[in-house]
């Protein structure tokens, strides 16, 4: 009888061609075009679920529906939560992706496809270490309880309003979650802390229609040049976001934690190289990691309005759009957040333009105890797996159900990170190592017997 | 044998059925993959004119062709030139039309599809003037000479580089041009001014890629941000435009023109209703009108960057661009203006991000003396086909090769326009009232006698 380890070690072919069919489905959960891809990918990991031997279940939910997985054999011991997401960011710019974003292919062991690393490969790779004991041992060492949601790329807005009603169901000791990265490569990490999120919409009308910006320039406020000034004054020249009471809640680094990231092995200079830029640029008074990790940041997400095709067309638009987005850090509040940016659009607002600002999602940033029983095993688990110390790092990204997490079951959540920083999440060609997708299999595995 | 002005009221319908024909054909001189169309708009125009009595050439270029077609019967006679274009400007945004672009469909009286008045349907009318006289007295009271380029929409740059080799055969005693709107329904106008342009695109490229907004916002710069903060600054909040020396060349408006533009009948708040603002907006100190016709302006004419679809993508873009532009009143000069904005742009140019600013096309603005012989003849021309004296006015949409025609002809331009404000000239359902195209031919029939 093999061991669950050697289990994974020959299994990584039909682990690898898994994934391969897992992402050839388009499962953009942002566009509602995409909804048949959305309730294939549940259907394939259903699937999974109860083959790797879990007792399964799709949760409907007024959005797109959850899979929950459950394998409760082992009494006395720790239970965990493992949470997941099977849809993807939007694929655009598509033209920029060297091999289709939905036509994984594989080129210097990495698996490129759209969801490769965010969040399906990360995702998979705890069913096969379900898989892996269950088909060698016959059952986990502790109990295992799986939730898989389809709207974590829209602000996890069904899972956070079923949330409430699965209490009792979803009752454990700790939350487990891969979706974010490793410090760099061959180096695991824990994720200690994440950002929140606040994102908006903001729609610009001026005129009623489309002008000729000759005969009538100058005589009506144009909503592309009042777009630009108003998205213009959120961010100064050194990079502190302008709403009033912005930075009011935000609890300042600790001159431990500033020692802790100080001491990481990090170059500006070859962070600008990789990057492409002859500057790094952000908050003034903070390093590069304190702000992509701890301070609260600002970014327009897209923008729109009047012609965008080849050549010249001199018209004066009747509208312009915007997306824009906060990431928030502890503790700032979502809500407050959210009142202060509507009243600095409303101050910025231009005469003779009328504007709309729609909110998509919002979560409060999290940060967890280094000290816990589940920290702790998961530090051993990912040295036994990486033959290395995992590092404890921090992240710009949001998972917003982390937060909705601890507020309804009292849990923190273990952020096992394996994907890497270039692992173009959310951009053209997305990527995942195949590596760390069979040594990330591998620590979980790790991770079940050191939580028993 | 009836007059031509009998020749003219009894062959609306051909008139209208030949209009038709050639709105149908989608000469958009923007995108290039319109050319086929470009030449077949061409061919269309060289059929016309060679039917209606004139010996006629299609003129190659380093662009696209023109169409240039002579009678020079009158020796003694005084000759003009009359000048228009063939090519349209885009149709987006396409779901705002009710009729399709290129499926001309007659409403109320007006013909409705893209380049209906500007310039198809305001340059046919001279042509049917012309048959209308060689089809009944057998030749015209005067010398004719016709050009028709194709590139207008784009800045004239083939016939402005082909006019130097032309001047011999083009030489003339006046330019007459119909690309413009009367004062109102039924209140013929000349032209005397029209505003200059200088058109930008701007490209800005942050990052290397798209970059996750969440692990990477906050430490390099955001181009769109970067893209609104610097379109921002173009023009202040009293609709003043920033660049420095922008109006250090600008001819004051003298106390006898303002009388005279303050004396038409014009209401601030039927244009606030007709635009559907709330609010004027432009230069301090200056009149709706004033600004339009007479005082230089600033509109961005189309922005892009990051994600445009449904719903939320947290993405740092790679890079934004946007078009921009000028309109110029006497004796602004491109060339200083050109300068004056690159100055500017770099000025405004945030740290960590990478502009580039290509220019489109640019041209001087344009006033003529009002007491000439062909602004003489002219104003009785449109009070014979119109019953009813024109006014004078100026315009702020600009046609670049008035002031070529100036600097290598040595003849000013009389312009002559029967679209009304409302034709949605470069926007969604574009129109030309069929009455006007017909009074429009009339007076041009008119102007030919006047003149000699």
């Amino acid at each position: 009888m093999p061991t669950p380890y050697e289990y994974i070690e020959s299994h990584r072919a039909e682990f690898d061609k898994e994934l391969t069919s897992f992402l050839r489905i388009a499962s953009v959960s942002a566009d509602s075009k995409f909804k048949p891809q959305i309730l294939e990918a549940c259907d394939f990991v259903a699937k999974k679920m109860k083959s790797a031997g879990l007792k399964t279940e799709v949760i409907e939910t007024e959005g797109n529906p959850l899979v929950y997985g459950e394998w409760l054999g082992a009494p006395g011991k720790p239970t965990i939560l493992i949470y997941g997401h099977y849809d993807v960011q939007p694929p655009d710019p598509l033209d920029l992706w060297i091999s289709g974003p939905f036509e994984p292919t594989v080129r210097d062991g990495n698996i490129y496809a759209r969801g490769a690393t965010d969040d399906k490969g990360q995702m998979y790779l705890h069913l096969n270490a379900i898989e892996a004991w269950i088909k060698t041992v016959g059952k986990l060492p502790i109990n295992v309880k799986v939730l898989i949601e389809g709207e974590e790329e829209i602000g996890s807005v069904a899972i956070d309003r079923a949330l409430p009603g699965l209490k009792d169901r979803l009752g454990c000791d700790a939350v487990v979650i891969s979706d974010s990265s490793m410090f760099g490569p061959d180096q695991p990490a824990i994720t200690y802390g994440l950002k929140g999120i606040f994102y908006f919409e903001l729609f610009v009308d001026g005129p009623i229609r489309d002008l000729h910006s000759g005969t009538f320039g100058g005589s009506v406020k144009n909503p592309v040049n009042a777009i630009a000034e108003m998205l213009g004054k959120l961010v100064d020249a050194e990079g502190k976001v302008q709403v009033p009471g912005f930075y009011d809640d935000v609890v300042p680094l600790s001159e431990l934690e500033r020692g802790s990231i100080a001491s990481l092995p990090f170059s500006d200079d070859e962070y600008k190289r990789e990057m492409g830029v002859d500057q790094v640029f952000g908050e003034k008074g903070y390093s590069t990691l304190e702000r992509r990790w701890a301070r609260p940041t600002c970014d327009v997400n897209g923008i729109w309005g009047g012609y965008q095709g080849e050549g010249a067309k001199t018209v004066l638009p009747a509208k312009a759009g915007a997306k824009f987005s906060f990431r928030l850090v502890p503790d700032q509040d979502p809500a407050k957040i959210e009142a202060g940016v509507r009243a600095f659009i409303k101050s910025v607002t231009p005469p003779g333009i009328k504007v709309r600002l729609e909110h998509h999602h919002g979560a409060a940033a999290v940060v967890v105890p280094l000290d816990s029983a589940p920290v702790k095993g998961a530090t051993r688990a990912l040295a036994h797996a990486y033959g290395k110390q995992p590092v404890y790092i921090r992240e710009g990204g949001s998972i917003p159900i982390c937060s909705s997490f601890k507020k309804v079951l009292g849990v923190d959540s273990l952020m096992l990170g394996f994907g890497l920083n270039d692992d173009n999440t959310h951009s053209p060609n997305e990527k995942f190592c195949l590596k760390d997708y069979h040594r990330g299999a591998l620590a979980i595995a790790h991770l079940f017997e050191e939580l028993a």
